[in-house]
C-alpha cells in the first residue's frame, strides 16, 4: 500500500492512489471464490438478469430521467410572488447543470409569452430606436458559451443563521448552475441602433409580473452582454426567461433579466427597485455597495456533504466538487480533511473554463474520525475564498448576498455528514 | 457599407462584416420614425406587454421545455425490436445537446432496471473476478468530458439513396449529439481484477432484451474506456443506459455499450453478431471491414438546412453547424456557397474539444440566386470529409456505415433549403 498521504487529514497523493490499483480500500466483491465458499453477500448471480429476457419499452420524443432518480429535483422557498428554485448540487456530477434542474428565482411568477407576441424593444439615447421580433433576432450570428448563473442571494442561509443549518448542499447553495448559453453578442444589437454619445447605462426591463428591471453599465454589455436565446442546446424554458434572456457571464443572477423585452439606454443608473434595495450589500459601518456585480470566488464539496453518510468507516472516497469565480478561470482548489489545519491542491478537470464550472477532486482515506472537510478556491486574478469569519466582519450583521466563504462539512464518527461553521 | 467579400458565393470576411454594424441586411424595424408616420409594419406598440400586468405561473421540481417548442422533438424509424431516434439537430445552437434530445438507438427496446438489483461483472482472463454494485461505483474516482456520440449508421440516407431525399437534417443526420459524459474511468476498475497476461480483448455485453454484445481492444478500454453513470450532470437516462453504460470517446455509438452488466477480458474477438454483420462496412472489392471503431471526420450545417425556408431574398444569414472527429480535435471547417467552387474559413467557436461537437460559422448574403452549401471538416491529424462521390468510391453500393462525405444543401431562388447530391 505505497499511498502517499497528501495531509494529515487523510488526503490522498494522486498518483500514488492510482498506482495503488485502488484496491486498498474501496474493494468490490469478488464474485467466483467468495461464491463456492457460499458468501452470501457476493453471490456470482446469472449472468442473464430479467432485463435480458424480454423486449424493453418504447422511448419517447423528448425524453425524461429515469423513474429511479425521481428525487432528484429542484426544491423551492417562497414567499408571497418571490420564489426560489435551489438546484440538488449534491446530486450532480461534472460541470453542466441539466436544464430540468438549472436553479431559478422569480419575482413574482413565470409569464407565459408566446414567442411570435414578444418584441425586444431598444431605445433612449440611440440613433435609431430599433425594435426586433424572434424572426429577425434568429438570423443575427450568436456564439455559445459555458457560464455558470448564480443568484446574488445564494448561501443567505449561512450568512444570516447564527447556528450552521443541517441542510442538504443543494438547500443551503443551489441557486447556482452551470449550462452553455447561445445568443447574440448584445454589441451587435447596440451598434446598429447606434449609441448616442452621451448614452453611459442600459436599463433592462423583464416583460414579468415583477417589471423587473436593473441598470446596468452600457462598456460592460458592449464587451460580455448576450441575449440569449438557448441553454443546452434547446430555446430558453419559460423558468429561464422564455423566449429571451439578457446574460451577463460571472454576474449576479438578477441582471441576467428574464423575459428581457426593452433596453433603454440612458446616462445614469434608474436606481430601480431591486438596485436601491434587495440586491445590495450593507458593509460594517453602515455604508451600502450597489452596482457590485460580478460574484466572487468560490466553491462547495458536493461529494460528500450535508446529509450524506459515508458507508464505510476507515474507507476510502473520492472529495469531488466545484469551484468557479464571476472574475475569470479558477487556478486552483485546495482542500483540508483536518478543519483547515493543513491543505492539499485537488485536480482540476479540464476543460477549466472562464467564469465557469470547474470539477475539482482528491482521494481521501477516511481514518472514522470525527473531522471537518472544506475546499477553498482561488481565481486567476488572485482572490481567494475567505473563511466565514473573514466574511462576515466585512458586512454588517443582516448582510446576505454575494456570500461565498468557505463551505465546512463536519463528517461525524458514524459517516453523518452536516453543514458547520468551522 | 466595406464589406469584403471571403468567396464569389457571397461568402463575407468576419472582421469587415462585423464592422459594418450588420445594419446592411438584417436590420431590425425602425421604431419611433416609422410610427409616426403611421408605418404599420413598425408599430412601437406598448411599453408594458399583456404578461407585465399580472403575476405569473409556478414553476415545477423539474422543469420542462417550453410548449411554444413543443415541435423540438425526436423522431423515430422503427423496424420490429429495432428503432432510432434521431435528434433534431436543425433546432440545436451551441455543442450541448439536451439529455431530452440525445438521439438513441435501440435493439430490442429500453429496459427497466432498478438501480439496486444492477450490478457490473468483470470476469475471464482476470486475477480476481469481481462485482460491482452502485453504491460501490458510486464511491470511485470520476471524469467528465464533453464528447460527441454517433451511430455507426448515421446518414445512411445519403449513403444508400440513388436520390436525395428531401428530409430535415435530423432526419437525414440526427443520429449523433454531444454531451458531458461523466462517470469511471474504466483503467481503475480492470486494474483492481488484475488482467491476466493472456487477456487482450473485452466483451463488453448489456443488460438489454437485445443481448448486445461487442468485442473490444483491451488496449484502447485501459486508455480511453469509461463507465459512465451520469449525462449533462444527472444519472443516465433510461434511454442512454441506465443505470450504466459505457463509454468510448469518439468510438461508433453501438460498442458504447447501454445497460452494461458484464465486461468478459478474452484473448480474442468474440465475432458476436453486431460485429459480424450490422456494424462492418463492404469495401467495393467485397472486403469486409470490421473493428473500424473510431468515427470519421464530419460536419453539417445546421442554419440553413433541409426545409427551412430563407425568409429574405438578398439577405444577410449566419452559416452555422457543427464538426466533429472521432480521432481528435476539429482544426478547421471551410464552407462554400457556390456548390463547391470556392473555399473559404469558417470561425470555429471555442472551446474546440478533443472528439466534440464544435460549433463554427460564417456570415453570408444571399444573392437571391439558386446555390448550394457546403461544409468541409478536416480534423487535427489531417483527415479531410470526402466528397459523396469520394466515399462510394471506397464502398460498395449497399454498404452505408461510417457515411461523413459532406452534406450539401440546394437553396432554391425561393428561399427553399433541400438537400442534395452535390
Amino acid at each position: 500500500m505505497n499511498v502517499v498521504a497528501a495531509t494529515g487529514g487523510g488526503l490522498l497523493e494522486r498518483r500514488s492512489f492510482l498506482r495503488s490499483g485502488l484496491s486498498l480500500s474501496v474493494a468490490a466483491m469478488a464474485t467466483g471464490a467468495a461464491h463456492a465458499q457460499g458468501n452470501a453477500a457476493a453471490p456470482i448471480g446469472s449472468r442473464f438478469p430479467d432485463a435480458m429476457k424480454s423486449m424493453g419499452a418504447g422511448d419517447a420524443p423528448y425524453g425524461q430521467p429515469s423513474p429511479y432518480e425521481a428525487k432528484v429535483v429542484r426544491t423551492e422557498s417562497r414567499t408571497a410572488g418571490f420564489s426560489v428554485w435551489r438546484s440538488p448540487l449534491q446530486e450532480q456530477r461534472g460541470i453542466i447543470t441539466p436544464n430540468g434542474l438549472h436553479f431559478a428565482t422569480h419575482h413574482n411568477g413565470v409569464p407565459d409569452i408566446a414567442p411570435d407576441q414578444h418584441t425586444l424593444m431598444i431605445h433612449g439615447l440611440v440613433e435609431r430606436p430599433l425594435k426586433f421580433d424572434m424572426a429577425r433576432l434568429l438570423r443575427y450570428p450568436m456564439v455559445n458559451q459555458i457560464h455558470f448563473l448564480e443568484c446574488a442571494g445564494n448561501s443567505a442561509a449561512n450568512a444570516l443563521s447564527l447556528t450552521a443549518l443541517d441542510h442538504t448542499l443543494g438547500d443551503l447553495a443551489g441557486e447556482v448552475s452551470c449550462a452553455e448559453w447561445t445568443g447574440i453578442p448584445l454589441s451587435y444589437l447596440l451598434n446598429e441602433a447606434g449609441i448616442k454619445e452621451s448614452g453611459k447605462w442600459v436599463i433592462a426591463e423583464g416583460a414579468d409580473g415583477g417589471s423587473h428591471a436593473r441598470s446596468l453599465p452600457l462598456s460592460a454589455l458592449m464587451k460580455d452582454g448576450m441575449v440569449a436565446l438557448y441553454q443546452n442546446g434547446e430555446r430558453l424554458r419559460a423558468s429561464q426567461g422564455y423566449p429571451m434572456r439578457l446574460f451577463m457571464p460571472g454576474w449576479e443572477g438578477n441582471v441576467n433579466v428574464k423575459w428581457l423585452h426593452r433596453l433603454e439606454v440612458v446616462d445614469a443608473p434608474a436606481f430601480t427597485k431591486d438596485e436601491s434595495g434587495l440586491y445590495t450589500q450593507v458593509l460594517k459601518n453602515g455604508q451600502i455597495e450597489r452596482f457590485a456585480f460580478p460574484m466572487e470566488v468560490k466553491s462547495v464539496i458536493t461529494h460528500p456533504s450535508g446529509q450524506q453518510v459515508l458507508p464505510q468507516v476507515h474507507g476510502f472516497y473520492e472529495i469531488s466538487g466545484f469551484a468557479w469565480s464571476g472574475r475569470g478561470r479558477i487556478a486552483k482548489v485546495e482542500v483540508s480533511a483536518d478543519g483547515g489545519d493543513t491543505w492539499a491542491l485537488a485536480q482540476l478537470h479540464g476543460p477549466v473554463l472562464d467564469r465557469a464550472f470547474t470539477r475539482f477532486s482528491i482521494p481521501w482515506q477516511w481514518q472514522g474520525k470525527k473531522t471537518v472537510l472544506m475546499s477553498r478556491a482561488t481565481d486567476e486574478l488572485g482572490h481567494v475564498q475567505p473563511s466565514r469569519s473573514a466574511w462576515k466582519s466585512r458586512y454588517a450583521a443582516h448582510s446576505f448576498n454575494h456570500y461565498n466563504a468557505i463551505q465546512a462539512w463536519q463528517v461525524d464518527k458514524d459517516g453523518r455528514v452536516e453543514n458547520t461553521y468551522a
